[in-house]
């Protein structure tokens, strides 16, 4: 089931890099290069920053040709993405909660303890994003969003709570994804978001 | 000692990182976010350069919470902030100079050569700001400031210059530290800074 | 033959990242520092996703002399550069290739697969200027411009395509450096470009 939903969740980001991507008229190979890092960047990451190796496109990587493919599928049916709008929200938060619940897992693989999986959890769900907009040129839009982050942190943090309990591995990731995939349409419906902070001093 | 200044050093970065962070109105998840990057990033590229494992933040978890903390005090004392400008650049500096000696020390301890530690420290002192400012999307500080990186720099070589005396380890710590501290204070006093290079002819 | 063409690659990295500083009017520190990592950016970042260590800079710290010096040397040069530029396009585009080959035979001797090994190419030929295009603030120009990436991810195929001819390494390396350039060169001259994805509905 997990690995379904690390599928769906790499083409879900694929495509929103590769919309990235065509918001500043990249070509073809940009777009495909932003997808790709956008898809694999927060495990990635996550991977280095462990040093869990080999990395996941490494290791597997036919999964290329699965982010190559959703990103050239992006500029072919861009055209109809603002109808597809809320589908593609939806699989973008299954990704999110999926991303996550793998990082955890691959913290606590490596004996890693709960706040380390946390964080692990979180840099695979948000930073392939983060990076997407670094590449961009533009500030994350994670740091400033409606809820996005944090549902991946809750989701991580659930997940280490409900381990707790005798129940079975699939009932655990389900109620992890279920939980998190609602708060993040909640959030997306109400535009739920956190405070600001504002500073307006200047530099200097 | 050295402790001691790489917590007032991680503090004092996390703290520029929720005001930049501030400056772009972000939320509270980017706030604490920008602020344990800068934190912790010039330590977690040293170690990723030199596959040093495991990150200083994945031993010690629980540094996480002072940069956390650091983070939301920011908010909180951010009214105050012009006033303490002065406090917080002595804390700054002893931070940068904190950082360099680590990390020419973990190089060091990898059996790596001067030329390699000197980097070390470099990338321990300024990488932090450089990624911040990465993620808050502008051109990094460092490369452009009044004499900061040169202060990181200096320390390094002055560092491993003393270590050639039969002093004890505390001694020299504490001449390289009185030392950078001092030209980066007259740096910021008198604004001393690099010639820049202009170069106008426009790519392609 | 590869390590001179290497070493004329970081050169040429080196000042494409130098002059780049000096558009944004960078210290003398910061131009050294943009030249450094952007010759090294994409072997670095190359070695960091493979797990391959040490890093070639941190096995051979002698090479940052080079690279400092060419920065260095670009500064001087500066006001010629105009008049050097196909000279200097040309030096670009053999270090373009060789940078290429170097990362496909690094993934070879870790005894990765051909997809890796063509990823490890390109990475090792475009990410110096990604990583460049990041600290200056900028969209990365390997994802617009005119044929650059291509002609790095052709020649990594034409490369492994050629090993499996029973021919010499010398010949090979020189195939593909020649076919390379010249596509390199055929792209800057009639200014060849990859169809771009254009998609301007705003995000949210």
């Amino acid at each position: 089931m997990l690995l379904t939903l690390y599928l769906i969740g790499i083409t879900a980001e694929a495509m929103t890099g590769a919309l990235a991507a065509g918001r500043l008229r990249m070509d073809l190979f940009g777009v495909v290069m932003i997808a790709t890092v956008t898809a694999f960047g927060g495990g990635s990451i996550r991977d280095l920053l462990l040093g869990h190796y080999p990395l996941t496109w490494v290791a597997h990587p036919e999964y290329l040709l699965l982010t190559t493919s959703a990103a050239l599928l992006t500029i072919w049916i861009a055209p109809l993405m603002s109808r597809l709008r809320m589908l593609f929200l939806m699989l973008d938060a299954l990704g999110l909660v999926a991303f996550t619940i793998i990082g955890v897992k691959v913290a606590q693989s490596m004996g890693l303890g709960m706040p380390v999986a946390v964080l692990a959890g979180l840099i695979t769900g948000i930073f392939g994003g983060v990076i997407r907009d670094l590449l961009c040129n533009r500030v994350p839009l994670v740091f400033q969003k409606e809820l996005y982050a944090v549902v991946s942190l809750g989701s991580a943090c659930l997940f280490l709570v409900l381990q707790q309990m005798a129940w079975p591995a699939w009932l655990i990731t389900l109620l992890t994804l279920a939980a998190g995939f609602t708060v993040r349409m909640l959030a997306i419906r109400y535009q739920w978001h956190l405070p600001r902070f504002e500073y307006n001093v200047p530099e200097k």
